[in-house]
């Protein structure tokens, strides 16, 4: 790196920092910035430098958002029955992409991992319970990961809510679409037998 | 894009104008910065916004550099009698690893290439001839890359240089190192055996 003088060796350096990005890319990139008109390394550098201090979290959903709350907890036209409770507010976008689910959602923001050390007091959950405490929510959708920690989080949840009256369900496991049976591991396939549904 | 709120839009649109980064790849690193310290995020954004305030030009190998003239061409321990011409600053970083030339350098900043409009004063062809006018310079090494372009502007110059006395010289064509023979391309085999030396 000491080939680099100063102000480039530290944008590789920090660049490199980004997953994904490892030293090589992290160069071409540099010099790619480098050759940038001013105007537009300017407008990446705000973006980046401004992008935390413009998002909060929404109070209600606990989602990001720029008002708060948020545009879907104040969407008059979407149904506040119905609470799909997701991971990250990537997952947000992941179901706002079919365009089939109406309800409001719950980001916690993590899912428990004993293994590194998040217990259920480090996510969203306490929120989650208030917001189901009154009578508008029938029904809560647990849409964490399809994995071990996705999976003991929503029993987790489950277990919370269903003595408070709640309608809980779980989205299905089952082949993806396009998906060929051949090359479905034995797990996703024996829950997709398990969820079958007459035709 | 619309399913993001503005200032991570923002984010996303202006990482994937980076050559390499699609916009699944912005989304991803987009999402990664967000959950970064703030204190790293300012870092990023600066080494960003600063690169370009930072760097300038050196005056007598065009070569980027902070302080000008470059550190190359004041190191005493480097012999002026010998400059080594390039595409790009990229180039004398790759030389500069070699560790086996103590000469100088001249950055050209392009290769004359008539398809993309770019002619032989579009670069720093010149500032060059300047550079060789007085009597130091002995030998100048033509390591424009080993493509129909970079050939193109190596004989352009060596047509300039000949005529005022100088030593012009071309980098090896060959097979690189650790490479093998039965995959080598034809050019290149050709030339390797066109540069063969006594052993």
């Amino acid at each position: 790196m000491d080939y680099y003088i100063e102000p480039i060796a530290r944008l590789i350096s920090e660049l490199s920092k980004l997953p994904g990005i490892g030293n090589k890319t992290a160069q071409r990139l540099a010099f790619y910035i480098i050759n940038m008109p001013d105007e537009q390394v300017g407008q990446l550098a705000s973006a980046i430098a401004e992008v935390k201090n413009k998002i909060r979290y929404c109070s209600i959903c606990q989602n990001i958002t720029d008002v708060n709350p948020c545009r879907i907890c104040t969407n008059p036209q979407r149904d506040p029955s119905i609470i799909c409770v997701v991971e990250d507010p990537r997952d947000v976008i992941a179901m706002e992409k079919t365009r089939d689910f109406r309800g409001l959602y719950h980001v916690l923001h993590g899912v428990i991992s004993p293994m590194n050390g998040i217990g259920p007091d480090d996510i969203k959950i306490k929120e989650l319970i208030a917001r189901v405490s009154d009578d508008t929510v029938k029904e809560v959708i647990l849409a964490t990961n399809p994995d071990v920690e996705g999976e003991a989080t929503a029993v987790y949840i489950s277990k919370l809510l269903k003595p408070m009256g709640i309608k809980v369900t779980r989205i299905a496991h089952g082949l993806p679409v396009g998906g060929d049976l051949e090359y479905a591991d034995e797990v996703t396939l024996s829950k997709a037998l398990e969820g079958r549904r007459e035709m």
